[in-house]
């Protein structure tokens, strides 16, 4: 059984604060949690409903997590999703460092200011898909741990490291160590297709509302567009889709 | 002021039954509704504050519509919105058929049960930036007039053409009449990037959850797949994001 403390300190940690301060965050249902068991994260503690634990058991006592059983009632009180699914999961936010000197022979993505959490989890997961290992967003970007930012990106969150930083320096070092291109996504630059950036570059995509900021459109050193078709009036595409198209380029050029 | 009848019959439109059965369908916000004003789309109504009248109102004059002062109160009432803001609009179904004498020159999707309307509305926005003006649906797939599906087109559903059919005798019809390739988006396929396709040609893309069923695998001539990075562990990628990859590496072809 939960005690009320510990039922207050679950439900806290829906607070980003609460998850920063405590250096935890959340993970729930079936594919999620397993997701996590088969990755390097540490786990905290894990709430689950018997039948779910029973068929985990292996996994659970390599983990070293405490493992509480639970009842639907208990998890509905704990769990932040509007139906909840077997199992809730604490997890330890992983404790990694920004090594500018391990970037210089892969395609790197830089996000400023990604704000909604479904993109960042939909870029995280495209980034896996096309072998991204290292994300880095500006500090006012959407927290990674963001349940819906969890959610969204199915598992690939415990698989790709994602930094926050300030951009702007941490472009300017990037170019320093390396000749790498530094590939600004803007509206009205260069035909992707024509452009000849290969990868290992630096990757910079913009927030949904406001694009790239204009010091960090100056500090790269191309500018590409997704061309749009003639006539097409549509404005823009969603940062997630111009990500994976952008992407998906690169990696045809091998 | 709004009577009761119809504050009752526009709130009536949140069922999809009632869309379907009056041929209807509503457009909420600044934006959408300009885009709407803009567009080919009869426009049956319009209810809005009078500041947003003011401005628009040479465009409402020619649109023909119903135009409908209304208080903040009355917006809250009758919108679908948890911010309601600054106009709700009434639409009529365009009743267009889907003529296959017209896609012999072009490069045309069809969607088998995409299900999620924010999928369903980034795909038709996708569609119009890379100049695709015809999508198939198949008869389960979510449907076009679910708000959330016209919130996510970003207006490109009133540009994009949209039809539902049955589609194994779609595509049967489609390859009886010409010798386009018909490319079925599968995982496990041919790399995408090897694969020999160019429009015009016939794409057909999955649902979330099932993919493609086995009956249009079988009557597609192409089966391909975006290639994952080695040693990636992501299971999939969002079926918006791997139209966008594959529309995008066809148009580059040109």
């Amino acid at each position: 059984m939960l005690s009320t403390n510990r039922i207050k300190f679950l439900r806290s940690l829906s607070a980003k604060k609460t998850r920063a301060d405590e250096g935890l965050f959340t993970v729930e249902g079936v594919k999620p949690v397993a997701e996590l068991l088969g990755s390097p994260i540490k786990i905290h503690s894990v709430y689950a409903l018997n039948g779910w634990i029973m068929e985990y058991n292996t996994q659970l006592a390599a983990s070293g997590a405490e493992v509480v059983t639970v009842t639907e009632k208990e998890l509905e009180r704990i769990s932040q999703l509007s139906t909840p699914n077997q199992v809730f999961a604490l997890a330890h936010q992983p404790q990694t460092i920004l090594n500018i000197n391990a970037l210089g022979d892969k395609l790197v993505l830089a996000l400023d200011d990604v704000s909604d959490p479904g993109n960042m989890g939909t870029i995280i997961r495209i980034a896996e898909w096309f072998g991204i290992d290292t994300i880095v967003c500006s500090p006012n970007s959407v927290e990674l741990y963001n349940p819906k930012t969890v959610q969204a990106t199915m598992g690939s969150l415990f698989r790709v490291h994602v930094f926050y930083t300030e951009l702007k320096p941490f472009v300017e070092e990037y170019k320093a160590a390396y000749n790498n291109p530094v590939c600004a996504a803007v509206l009205g630059g260069d035909d992707l297709y024509a452009s000849p950036i290969k990868a290992p570059c630096l990757l910079l995509m913009g927030s949904e509302s406001h694009g790239l900021s204009a010091e960090l459109i100056n500090v790269s050193t191309y500018k590409i567009t997704i061309p749009a078709a003639v006539g097409s009036k549509a404005e823009s595409l969603n940062v997630g889709v111009s990500t994976a198209v952008i992407v998906s380029e690169l990696r045809r050029r091998g």
